[in-house]
């Protein structure tokens, strides 16, 4: 990150008798936790502070410190001169239009994401902090804030959740730094793995049972599939989103290399969610099917039938796994 | 712990020109990764070492940096004088009997563990550190060996392995201090990850399909059961083993305050695992069939048929989780 950016994000902060937080839509713990965690700080520097977010907060993260005063702005409340965007790489993200913006407002972007658009007036961006956490880690400190329980607890929040607790690869030797200083404000960290990973619905459990069920193995073991009909679904009273995480199931298996997860969103329409662990290039398979995403990560709807839609994968990733190690 | 004992322990090792190190019975990742991240540091000291445990390493730890040098101790086998136990509560974990140790020797313990029983010339025990991988980091560090990418692992591995991932209650800020001194070494750890928790069997998949489609909530959801019979592990082919961990899908339902796992390992006879999230005190309900642990983890066997073992722990928990909060 250019540390002018950071430097003048805190000059503008220090400076605003009151300021308008913005986070993004499908909110999640880092742009919840982020927000809430400089916000608490503002407000202890005397400043006038509003939460915003187009979107509830998640269940799982209402128990965070300032939650309960997040709500959506709406065209004629209170906007402040300094608005700072927290974790959003564009203002869309933010669900705020660009002409929704005072001429006369100051906007500063805060954020981790690499599409990051540059859309603020300040736009303190570091691609390699693994959370926007970390960034409003450092924000706090150079505010000059003593931190306390409640802005630890969202800190830390935002840095556990975007890295899957210290397991995916955006990890640094950083994030654990942070991660150290906010243990040591004897935050209840148990506490707060237990609100946000324990909480799964019964339902999400009774609908990972069809999924395991449907679990096939293919090309000597290396390729799993596992598939999700609408019926199974409304048999099991889950949303589609709880089968979010499933495809770790597979993706762990000894042996495999690639993992699938198909989806039966509607009739004749399949979502495809695909994983690889070492070598396979799954952005390439999903790019096939008009999808995209990131070579161990990656997704794309198919119109077919869930059978169908199993074959034209199954045939693509085949090939893939029979012709990749040869290159 | 007593920094004079981690200082006579430093001495110890740095006069020594041979080591043997031992690690425990049934080795998990902090024992054998601690135990080979020292066993290569003395060798930069240019010291004769040898890796002794009584069981093989496991598959998953098989990738460590010196792991296939780690091999059983036999009576008449090579021993020097300075003799290193690593992660040991006591000699027998390591398999070895008071009167095998030659009387010239110096018995070097370190270890973690609260139960320790001090059995060494010198104790560096610290019941504070999340792994003996900890104190492992410190003894490297001490040593004045710089550390190299296969220690590093080795450190990684054994801090990883004994907190969750850094989720257990064990984690404090000095483990996320060391994480990140590992990682600023430039490990793999995502590599480290894959090794150690992406290699389930598929007969272990096919077991948690079985134990899911057995649970049943009661208590208004207080109380979850999963149950896993004789046929259950004969049909997916798992051995007992592969059932470690189930116990957490119940445990992470939303509203669940406690969870069990009932496993029949042979006519008639039945282990409950038992786990609680927030209050439930687990050990007492194990106590009364004669098992143990903690608070808010325990066991115990009991000799019934599955049902009947089902009915027995269900009344206790029922029981418990009425009057325990009227306390």
């Amino acid at each position: 990150m250019k540390t002018e950016a950071f430097g003048n994000l805190v000059d503008e902060l220090r400076k605003a008798p009151e300021v308008a937080l913005f986070s993004h839509v499908s909110p999640d713990g880092d742009c919840i936790g982020s927000m809430l965690a400089i916000g608490l700080a503002l407000e202890k520097l005397g400043k006038r502070v509003e939460f915003y977010n187009p979107d509830p907060v998640p269940k799982n993260l209402t128990f965070l410190s300032g939650a309960s005063r997040i709500k959506p702005w709406r065209e004629g409340m209170f906007l402040p001169q300094a608005l700072l965007f927290v974790d959003c790489a564009d203002l869309q993200r933010a669900n705020v239009e660009d002409g929704q913006i005072p001429v006369q407002a100051t906007c500063l972007n805060l954020d981790h994401h690499i599409s990051n658009q540059n859309f603020g007036h300040v736009n303190a961006v570091d691609p390699e902090a693994a959370a926007t956490g970390e960034l409003a880690y450092d924000l706090v400190r150079r505010l000059g804030v003593r931190l306390d329980q409640g802005m630890a607890e969202n800190l830390y929040t935002a840095i556990l959740t975007d890295t899957g607790s210290f397991q995916y690869g955006n990890t640094t030797a950083r994030t654990h730094q942070v991660a150290a200083e906010l243990l040591a404000e004897g935050i209840e960290f148990i506490r707060i793995h237990h609100q946000i990973f324990d909480q799964k619905p019964l339902a999400q459990v009774r609908l990972l049972e069809r999924a395991l069920s449907s679990l096939e193995l293919f090309a000597d073991g290396k390729l799993g599939i596992m598939v999700l009909s609408i019926a199974d679904f409304a048999a099991s009273g889950a949303e589609d989103a709880l089968s979010e995480g499933f495809i770790n199931h597979v993706r762990t298996i000894e042996g495999v290399e690639a993992a699938v997860l198909l989806r039966e969103v509607e009739a004749g329409k399949v979502k495809a969610g695909l994983r690889s662990n070492l070598w396979l290039d799954v952005n390439v398979i999903a790019s096939r099917f008009r999808g995209g995403g990131h070579k161990r990560a990656a997704g794309c709807t198919i119109q077919a039938s869930l059978a169908d839609a199993k074959s034209l994968i199954l045939a693509a990733i085949e090939e893939a796994l029979q012709i990749g190690r040869s290159h």
